[in-house]
């Protein structure tokens, strides 16, 4: 049944991140039981999202507000020594919970898929872009923060390289992020290539 | 912020079943990196929802289709001689995967709180006014098909009660689910009361 | 290394149920580290085990106690009428703790490999033999507890079928434990087979 | 039942690291179900061990050979100049698993409790004795290898604070492991203390 809005209902929350048959059907029959009040909620905040929510063209992360550069990219307070380069907006939520990072950012959008090594999506021409505005501003390091897996080494060692020269002509240095045992965890159960990193950066 | 539609959409999402704040963040954030069309068929699809969609009059579950009586209810398929009580829309959808029972259904909606002992949302007027209807076409059981719980053992128990002369008027009998064994389940890991169900329900 | 103790025991130990490499190290680090008495301990309770424990020469089950029959298989408390038939020891402490069962035992020893057929272990001769004598004592009913899984299913099958003669001349009844939602479990969760069964088995 | 052997060697093996009651049971049923060839084996095995291992008199680890100084330590292959102090025997497995480190090692049996700040079974008087003997080989580095929680760090910061002088007075340097992202971690998921770490430690 395609003209079904349940079962479209239900296949769209699929696409969902981390949503299978099950919980979408739960959804559908979640909203079936709500008022009509609540799924116009639902359709009043996604028609905003789309009117209201806008790309920084600075950072390319979404944020409501002004058009033009999002309200961390135009702040004082935060230091234009520092970029700090991410897959996702959700790893710039997980940099400011740790509060330390006080710099600017730039999302890249994705990583380098390892099985087709493409790039679609990754903001190559929009980081350069960002970058020769950053370097004006006084860029000291930029730091690769992608998580420690195989695609997010590949896309930082990509980066390292396609960077080198520009990074050299303006005076900035390249950093990725320090690896070895995360709170919390025992050598026991720490897998060697973490205990390996952790005895290479000891201090 | 009150006002902030991503704020806004990630706090309805945290009222969907089963989510957190962060997969409700997360949502928000597939939803802003979606094309304006997924938003715009998630809209569409909602709208869908709030106009086509009907409660079926004789049974109370949510379906396409005609106003009035749902398909299964009219069926001629299905026998009018028995009748599932669930609790709600999705229990329906477990029972017709077992493919066993032909019968037809009733939701109840929800089943009693143990807490606060309110029925609220508990269908039992409309179960009455559909049972006068049952009873005319031939009803000769009603099956409690609650989930094996406290609350679906309490609903089940004040429905029988609630129930008890109107059937024996009428000439149905009232009967519940078995309890036992699962499939696949060991006796040596299995709750003393699943044992105890098992032992009575043994043939 | 074959002859190093500390790789023997570490061997050993992975034969334990649900023991693997790593935790049998730990074992073994545990026993290192332990005093002397612990291990003494260890070997002494190892060496009991062998010299006090006998096999019940009725039910088959092992505990300690006088040769001959264990102290539940003379009990006076409970009724010669009922018999379980269970697949090990452990399914004897499961039907124990749901506090209804006050018959006899008896231990097949394992259930049959629906793999292999293999009935190895399988004490179909000795259970004979107890019947003789249980059936002289008043046997009314055998009733087959076996897990709710293929082999239990299928071993239950088989006993049913070996024994039908003999159970129709000595007047007792063969019964298996019921099946249907196991407490706490929702239908919506339920798997069609169980749900099947909690249908079939309504009352 | 105290004399009861079944009942004594389960109480025996809830000793065992994260071993319940139950899983202690079913050890005991299983033994009772091995051959007697079986549990001759364990005795013989754990009669073995205390017999044959012995506690390396420089780095206190349990290993089979000689008497005195286990086979690591007397090794001319491994750098005299690294000493990994670690809190178990299993950790220096950990370590060895990595493939990276070629020093030697010392376990000082546990970490510091924080809840009684109690040492027992802290080896620190061995750890001077060996430390002097440490230093004469031309120590150089020693690295507190503990684990990435409040007694390892409580641990290592007492050791640093208890050495200071005598590292100085004997020119070797004391470090810890280094923290960040473990292999395979996404920052989306990272606790903000390891995200705080790995940006301390960015190169």
């Amino acid at each position: 049944m395609p003209g079904d809005p349940i079962e479209r209902l239900s296949a769209l929350f699929e696409r969902f991140p981390g949503i299978g048959p099950r919980q979408a059907q739960r959804f559908v029959q979640f909203l079936l039981r709500s008022s009509l009040a609540t799924r116009r909620e639902l359709i009043d905040s996604v028609q905003e999202l789309s009117k209201s929510v806008h790309q920084c063209v600075s950072c390319m992360r979404y944020s409501t507000g002004a058009k033009g550069e999002c309200s961390m990219c135009v702040s004082t307070d935060r230091e234009n020594s520092l970029l700090a380069v991410v897959a996702s907006d959700a790893d710039i939520a997980a940099l400011e919970r740790s509060g330390t990072f006080k710099g600017k950012y730039f999302v890249m959008g994705t990583t380098i898929s390892l099985a087709s090594e493409k790039k679609n999506g990754l903001r190559e021409r929009e980081l350069l872009s960002s970058l020769s505005k950053r370097a004006r501003l006084g860029l000291q390091e930029l730091i690769l923060a992608f998580p420690a897996n195989p695609e997010g080494d590949f896309t930082a060692l990509h980066l390292r390289d396609s960077l080198r020269s520009y990074a050299k002509e303006h005076g900035f240095k390249i950093t990725t992020l320090g690896r070895g045992l995360s709170t919390g965890s025992e050598l026991e159960y720490a897998d060697p290539d973490t205990i390996k990193n952790a005895l290479e950066s000891r201090k």
